[in-house]
């Protein structure tokens, strides 16, 4: 190896060194902190990003990542590990240094105060009273994009934040074509008899979900030597090293399934990490790559698994035996459809498989819109009150079951919800392309069998790290660039079963 | 503030971010971190660590360190926050910077392969396989000593680390005193009736043994708002700010109290940094001064308040009904006298109260000879079991119950041990004073009461942070230095009752 290029590992090890201790505050911060660690908590982080930032911004590290682009990169084969490294860096550096310290400084403050502004208009479902600092967060996140000007759409640099590689075009195809289709299939399933699921939302005993839910991903393939779980107010998945990532969850009173899916989910998440191969650790490398494919990954265990028909085959059984009270006098397909009802609601975070798409594109339509200055924010609520009644036919009656309802706009995010419906998206296709390559996979499930999926993610997803794109990672691994048919398919097939 | 003290106040306060930081990162990997996280974990401490030491020894600092001892430090009363942070900021620089970073490394190399080594002997009780390193370590320690010349003794330096701002002579005066009067009631007691405590081995719950020690430091004043307890494989307190301040604790098959009097002992250490006043936080005042201090508070809790009559006037009845298989039987003076048991044995960490130091003096003796090459490294296991007998009338039948039995020498820790003798002493000088100011400290003993105590530490101790060392500390809340006296006082009145 040239000396610029382990002089830059070399600091890159240190810049993630870095960011993983942060990453390990963050998790005792939501688990174990006690209440009075808050205040000196929030310094110690702060300290650590800055001295991190200060790493990735020096002199030496600019001036070796301009020598090794100008050296080292012209001698690489495109998709080894060190060019990759070199160019993902280089993405990661620009990110980094474009944006000057004063426009962060401001956002920070900005949407500091813009939070707490949101969190009492929600409580008063006062729209207006939020109004004037999302028009600012809108008008800082277009000079945010100036920054990195030019581009095809002033929508594409926030995109990139957490879709790196992707366009706004590129989205925007693809969720033309399954809004139509969607909205369609939503239409036919309301107008079927509605399945029960009240068996659902009953008491179960934590310590038998949790038992459960630890026996589900263990069958999975989580790694317990490089893992844990534990409780919190939110769950979560956290990395602070390939081989210790973490997962969380929690537990509802009165929703008895939403521990485990939770922890399929998270779990979903923390398999892809520890999946990476360990040659790219403490690297840009060493992590999952974009939103979308994490989301993928998630939901792929949580759903395309976890709601499956083939995987309750074995499992129900054992749930029944978990929770002989609730589900006793439960059969497998009345507990089947119940997990897999649709409803067209008001909230985001608590839509089913066949809604949660159409929540998504309404927003990310919105951001567009306010980011192109089409839509004026004093009009959002209208816009978001007609999508809904027009996508899943549902008017809110008040904006903080409305527009108000998600964190992310007070928190300055734009461009982050589309990674959701990617996700899903993904995930289907993944699944298709897994059936093709695994032809007993659902035989398997049956068994409670998941070696050779796990494998499959393995070795397509998993281990190659950050190393591509969401683009790049479905190309190689299903032959095409993300389409949405296979999760239309998806979505037909498995509610023409259970709607009939 | 002048400028030059608010930015080496920022410094400092980056400085113990991070150094907090590390402190939560090594908690963690002694209780939740999964196996597979260790090599990681090792990068990041290391790399903390390596960010630590340059902003310590940067050229800013040292520096400003000159500038404010030149204008500022002339300026500021003597005993004020911001004078003794300059006075201790400069010994800690000094200590950063007087050693080279090439006999660090070297001397880092050498421990770590001394410890290898130290295991394998310690199995295999064959000293003469760890002498070489233990001569190597000896004379590394020497050239430690020399980075700090001139110096009265060439154990100054060592001891200064662990107990800053006392010197070898003084701790030799007091020992010597201490030594001869402690074998003379050991004599005494060792010809009394030995006292039973065989109820103390048997097997004791688990949970109800969590739940009476979280019941006893909560009577203490431990603050669970700014702390917590978990467990681990060897008890610890860990400080990551002084507003969170976390214990742990282990529970023994054989012993059914020791997790207990382990509790009282760390919520001790943690009730101490918890007690120092928030105007120190984030800078090197805002933790327990000398280990002496700490270890006097560890022990006060522990022994004088948890080994007392009064103590278990109150917590008896408690405790029998938490454990009424074990104590039931029990009654208050057999069981006072149980846990008061006075026993020469062979190991340091399972000596009680009254054996206890002599363990302690005999290996600071040991020390001493060998830094000042009047004791051979190779004549040491003579030498050890030589004094055993002396002080203590046994001899260890191997050099693994001997001279072996710790780890401190093969790690390089030497003038480490005699804190934990000092820090006896200090307990009770201090004990002797809170009586004359407290005098029915007793009596709210008896009834559970222990606030003016608490109280009575935070305003002479605690509080006080780093700001003084152990002897100014023990002068300004007794009205002389360290003395044993106090410490002769309590162990003849105690096991005179005991052994009567």
């Amino acid at each position: 190896m040239g000396k610029n290029l382990a002089r830059f590992k070399e600091i890159m090890g240190e810049v993630y060194d870095i960011s993983h201790a942060s990453a390990l505050l963050g998790w005792d911060q939501q688990t174990y902190m006690p209440a009075g660690g808050a205040e000196d908590r929030g310094y110690q982080l702060a300290t650590l990003a800055k001295i991190e930032h200060q790493l990735w911004t020096s002199e030496e590290t600019g001036r070796l990542l301009e020598d090794l682009e100008k050296d080292t990169l012209p001698t690489l084969a495109p998709d080894s590990d060190d060019a990759r490294l070199i160019v993902l860096a280089r993405d990661l550096y620009n990110k980094r240094t474009r944006v000057p310290a004063a426009w962060i400084g401001e956002f920070t403050r900005l949407t500091t105060e813009a939070q707490q502004t949101w969190m009492k208009a929600r409580q008063n479902s006062d729209f207006s009273s939020f109004q004037p600092a999302l028009e600012r967060i809108v008008e800082m996140n277009r000079e945010y994009a100036q920054f990195f000007a030019p581009y095809q759409h002033v929508y594409d640099p926030l995109l990139d934040m957490f879709e790196h590689g992707m366009t706004t075009a590129e989205v925007q195809a693809i969720f033309k074509q399954v809004r139509a289709e969607q909205v369609q299939l939503l239409k036919e399933i309301a107008a079927r008899p509605q399945v029960d699921d009240s068996f659902l939302h009953i008491p179960y005993p934590e310590k038998a979900q949790w038992d459960f839910g630890v026996e589900v991903i263990t069958a999975f393939g989580f790694d317990w030597q490089r893992g844990r779980q534990d409780k919190s107010a939110h769950p979560f998945t956290n990395n602070s090293s390939i081989d210790d990532v973490r997962i969380t969850t929690r537990f509802e009173p009165d929703s008895g399934m939403s521990a485990l899916f939770s922890t399929m989910h998270e779990g979903g998440h923390a398999m892809y990490e520890q999946g990476i191969d360990p040659s790219l650790r403490r690297s840009p490398l060493a992590g999952g790559t974009t939103m979308a494919i994490h989301e993928s990954q998630s939901r792929l265990w949580e759903n395309l698994v976890g709601r499956s028909l083939p995987f309750w085959k074995h499992f129900f059984p054992r749930i029944q035996q978990a929770f002989p009270a609730q589900l006793g006098n439960v059969d497998l397909m009345r507990f089947y459809r119940g997990i897999n009802r649709v409803e067209p609601s008001l909230i985001r975070v608590e839509a089913d498989e066949a809604t949660y798409n159409m929540h998504i594109m309404l927003r990310m339509e919105l951001e567009i819109a306010m980011m192109e200055g089409t839509l004026a924010v004093k009009d959002l609520p209208e816009a978001w009150n007609a999508r809904m009644q027009e996508y899943l036919g549902v008017t809110p009656p008040t904006d903080a079951l409305g527009v108000l309802q998600d964190i992310h706009w007070s928190g300055g995010m734009m461009g982050y919800f589309p990674t959701y419906a990617l996700g899903n998206l993904v995930s289907a296709q993944l699944w298709e392309q897994i059936h093709k390559d695994l032809p007993d996979l659902d035989a398997q499930m049956e068994q409670g069998k998941f070696n050779d999926l796990l494998g499959w993610l393995r070795e397509k997803i998993h281990r190659h790290g950050s190393k591509f794109t969401a683009q790049e990672l479905v190309q190689r691994a299903t032959g095409s660039k993300i389409t949405p048919e296979p999760y239309l398919r998806y979505l037909r097939q498995k509610y023409s079963q259970i709607y009939s």
